[in-house]
């Protein structure tokens, strides 16, 4: 049995050829042909069931011969707000759990004790499009540009908003009791500071801002893990 | 500020020195005197406040001040058993990732469409306890030899058991339904199987042994997000 073949072409409905990256995967590892079976996947919610119509060394171009609209296994929005760790593979790794679990928008923080500074989105935009291909996920998560603390938090977010932090000082609910006995809501917002928190005073300017101040269990978690923590709960609690 | 040091001692309280490593550590990377403060964890629920009392080249004494007797977080026996991914790397981030998270005992199968039938647990060891000591876990997971699929479901456990598997001709619940809702039930064995699953003659031999067949939500999910999937799943309907 061939296994089956999916790549991902944004907007694909309105394209029939698939990009440079895919094409050379399609063609030189796949060495797919004219006539042979493909799906398609949007990352907006619709697989394609197509055909390769044309395919020349470079090029590999696609007839759609059918449009396979897909549902959502989550309601509302999950997003998390992580300041990136100083060692790339671990929120690469993050990333790639996290797409596999599902959730819906990834944004870096820059924040007071951010020990990276710097971060490019593109290698983590490869690592989502690969984990959405082969988790098979109808719509890719987006991945944001790295933001100032402050320019996020001031910035107006739909749903619920949430800060994890570790200061005894201030009062904290634990998120998943939390959004698990609040079945109305649909969208969730959560912010993850660096391997040294997030400062004291972020951590108040948050409040402020309409955070919520939340722990994420007992457990002593890593930034990353902390991270794949935040959107379990949310995903478990907002499944359908 | 000193940062405080937690060492690993395996039945701490009759002893009075580091293992090799821990010693090595405390020694050449820490440059520990005598009469540094230092904190031990036996790994099966105490933490100990103690002192260097003799530091010399290779060797590092130490004799205990307090015992401080530690609470679990969480109630009964989670036990993942996983056939191990072809990458260890793969296996090896879930094993860290679960430590911090949470479970009680790691075991790895051997089963028919395996890709990896042999494994060294020393370093899968070594990374627990790393874990153990950077999430300040009170009980170290344990970590078994690699056994043969039969070997395994024949072997009597405690509490509902578990398979995680795709085949959708047998019918399967989902698992945290169903932990979420026994909040009588104290222990969880969750079985999950390599890249190309488990045979179905597994899991129907399984289902036969009292396994439960499950599904982990509706995400397609590779071996070590199925397996740190369970573990979390477990962990939130146990915590305390």
């Amino acid at each position: 049995m061939k296994e089956v073949r999916y790549f991902y072409v944004p907007d694909a409905e309105n394209n029939n050829e698939l990009p440079q990256e895919e094409a050379t995967h399609a063609l030189r590892v796949l060495r797919l042909k004219s006539g042979d079976e493909m799906f398609i996947m949007d990352g907006t919610g619709n697989f394609y069931h197509a055909e390769v119509s044309l395919a020349t060394n470079k090029k590999c171009l696609y007839e759609i011969k059918e449009t396979l609209p897909q549902n959502k296994t989550w309601k509302g929005h999950i997003h998390l707000a992580i300041a990136p760790t100083k060692n790339m593979d671990r929120i690469e790794w993050m990333t790639e759990k996290a797409t596999e679990i599902g959730f819906d928008e990834l944004t870096f923080l820059n924040c007071t004790f951010s020990e990276r500074k710097v971060l490019r989105t593109e290698r983590i935009e490869k690592i989502v499009v690969s984990a959405v291909k082969q988790s098979r996920k109808p719509w890719k998560p987006v991945v944001n540009e790295m933001i100032s603390f402050k320019d996020f938090i001031s910035t107006p977010r739909k749903g619920r908003k949430f800060i994890a932090h570790c200061y005894q000082e201030i009062e904290k609910n634990d998120l998943f009791d939390i959004i698990n006995s609040d079945k109305e809501n649909e969208s969730i917002t959560v912010l993850v500071g660096p391997e040294g928190d997030f400062s004291i005073e972020e951590v108040r300017l948050a409040i402020e801002n309409g955070y919520e101040s939340i722990s994420l269990g007992q457990s002593r978690l890593r930034t990353e893990t902390a991270g794949l923590m935040a959107v379990t709960m949310s995903q478990l609690s907002l499944r359908l």
